[in-house]
């Protein structure tokens, strides 16, 4: 069985040059690369038809160019399909929804159960959805139609037609999904109850907003799910990036390290390091599924107990920045495929990306690193956030519109009083865990 | 006590020159002038205090451009507020938001009781809340951002910074509305229901979309209203249109006509003696109070039982035109402060009107008037009436968004199921009790 609504979601802290309390960075270049490359690689048959949908550009206007339509990418199973059997609908998230569709098998697996038609959406500017073509990230003004009350809107016309063309507007719809995909699936049934009865909202951190939850929660639990696993192997991650960060300042340390780190080419920052070491661990915690599964990455069950057996298991004269390399390894080279790891990855030729952008305008999710992580300690300033993102696309943050559009405070009183039907399956190694709302 | 949520709301299908089964003429330009005109002329002293709230433009793109702000009226009384508290707000509608506060006596008269706060909010596009100053109309471009979502959404903002301002995050929010604004008020409840805990939506016609009601019904039930009154006078009405018509024909029917109607200056068309009667029918039995009042003009209590009484007294004698032109001069004139009638008005300026545009985008409510009812038959021929949206503005009506956007046959469900706390207060002859959910 491919594992249950698995999913990922890209926000890292990170330290080196910038001072604690100040800005993290997001959705770093090369964690992205990975996850495109690693996109692009795994193209599994799968049980699906590809349809395109002329989808409205932009729902909330209506000006001339408003109502431009652009293809829709979605995915069709009917193999089980009973006419007037539930629909259950995948709200795509930030990625082609291929990716999606070959790691939720859950909803293949209950769809003989339920003779159910299941449907997977993308999500608007990912995969083939690309209502500019390849112009779509060019610039803020055609990126500005990207984001999340468009997506739910696109989901909603979408739905509403496929319901008439099957001549099933009786059938009742449930959505699905995971991480971004979890918070489209809870929001599309809150704000369109008329068109979906539930929703199964998995990893979906609907609460990481404003001040809703501490800061700190999601590398806190990160960081737990080592720290239950073994004490050493929190501890030697924690001391590593103090090693690492001291090599920065030594001569020859560049060199030293690529051998370490058994880089293809000499690395020319220690930075890159960093982010390598640090997006294996926060993607292995995400993904800590007990059974095998290829997500992100092949991994093994338990990838986090693994890891932590790796660093255990090495002689505690060994410098602590060797052992967390050793444990990284498992996550970038579990299939033995690598004779060397690509570090140092080319920039996007764009330096755009779909989810820095949705970071930028609304999912202002802020996240810092306390000193009980095993990270270094970082804050969040906001201001520089800002002034990084108007650099970047000349736009400002709307810091608080998610929470006046969706809910802040009140959202769990809402939850249980509305009867919502919504399933927030949190793990409680999950490192969104505290950003979900509780099952209700 | 002022009336109890008094509301207007502005559709006519109209006849001359449009064969049955086609367009019916939207919110003709008499009508609106006239009701400019009221809206200026009446401005009592209202016991509010006058605000503006740095809005911004566009709540669902994140374009450079949507970013800009404009200022958003609103009132307050806090005569009666006592610190946590409800917060009662009137969704403002397709008006001057004065005007809403000083024929919405209702919320005045309960406030004390809950020790209320009372904001009335404006509505983008209407009175002095114009996003682009007297350029607001000017264009598609410009009217693009004047809709229903758009709305919510400023209330949403609005609501939440004032609530912070107050330090009353924890007041509970109840939303009032009538007509359009009684539909913003149910809608508001159903999107953000984290914000308000409850709805009173008077005459608010959520179901006159698309076919889920008999798109007959407005002008059935305005028929029936006088017919229940007088049988006669249904039949007097019903009878004068095809007299006025037959006058088209006539030589020197025009110069009979102004001297039958009391015209300030001569008519050019019969067409605006059609529309002037249509006008006074339709309003007044949308006002049709129990109580004297002044939303739309001065008129008594009952005022329908009033205009069939004088229909009923004139002998049979007299022409059906000239009794329908004596009943209808009790709502153009029952403060006898008329010596002629200005029929036919100047056109305004920009030749675009709000809800004029709001119709040719997203407020498609088909009307139709069938062979029951006092007004001549006529049909809605869709393709007809995009077709002059499209020649007014240069843009395509969506006429089954609203439905995909708030719910369609779905949505009494979805009010039931979800123990919504709306208030649907639609009297037994408000024309407008079919279009409106039942309560629950």
């Amino acid at each position: 069985m491919a594992p249950c609504l698995s999913f990922f979601f890209l926000f890292l802290c990170s330290f080196s040059a910038i001072p604690a309390n100040s800005l993290p960075t997001f959705f770093p270049g090369a964690a992205y690369q990975s996850l495109i490359k690693q996109a692009k690689i795994s193209k599994p048959k799968l049980p699906f038809k590809t349809h395109y949908f002329p989808q409205t550009l932009d729902h909330f206007t209506f000006q001339p160019k408003s109502s431009k339509l652009f293809y829709q990418k979605y995915l069709i199973n009917s193999d089980y399909w009973r006419k007037g059997a539930p629909i259950f609908v995948y709200t795509g998230n930030e990625g082609n929804i291929e990716w999606f569709a070959a790691n939720t098998g859950f909803m293949l697996d209950i769809a003989p159960k339920f003779k159910a038609l299941l449907v997977f959406i993308e999500h608007r500017f990912y995969g083939k959805s690309m209502p500019f073509g390849k112009d779509s990230y060019q610039s803020a003004k055609t990126l500005g139609y990207l984001n999340s009350q468009q997506a739910l809107a696109d989901f909603a016309v979408l739905i509403t037609s496929l319901k008439q063309n099957l001549s099933s507007e009786a059938s009742p719809v449930v959505v699905f999904g995971g991480s971004y995909g979890g918070m489209l699936a809870a929001w599309f049934r809150l704000k369109y109850p008329h068109i979906a009865i539930g929703a199964l909202a998995s990893s979906a951190p609907i609460l990481q907003f404003d001040k809703l939850i501490p800061w700190s929660s999601f590398y806190d639990a990160v960081s737990q799910d080592f720290k239950d696993v073994s004490l050493n192997c929190y501890q030697v991650i924690k001391g590593s990036w103090a090693e690492l960060e001291a090599m920065s300042t030594q001569k020859q340390a560049l060199a030293e390290l690529s051998k370490t780190f058994r880089t293809c080419k000499s690395l020319h920052s220690t930075a890159s390091a960093r982010d390598w070491l640090w997006t294996a661990f926060v993607y292995t915690a995400m993904v800590n599924y007990p059974t095998k599964a290829d997500f992100m990455k092949p991994l093994p069950a338990y990838p986090v107990q693994k890891m932590c057996k790796i660093i255990d298991k090495i002689p505690s004269r060994a410098t602590k920045l060797s052992r967390a390399f050793a444990a990284a390894s498992l996550y970038y080279n579990y299939s033995r495929s690598e004779n060397c790891f690509k570090i140092e990855h080319e920039v996007d030729g764009h330096g755009l990306h779909g989810w820095d952008w949705q970071t930028c305008t609304e999912m202002v999710m802020p996240m810092t690193c306390s000193k009980e992580s095993m990270f270094p300690p970082s804050g969040f300033d906001y201001e520089e956030f800002a002034k990084q993102c108007r650099m970047k696309y000349g736009v400002s943050p709307r810091p608080h519109w998610i929470t006046t559009e969706f809910g802040g405070e009140r959202i769990q009183k809402v939850l249980k009083r509305f009867g919502s039907n919504i399933i927030f399956s949190n793990g409680m190694q999950d490192p969104w865990s505290r950003g979900g709302s509780s099952p209700c």
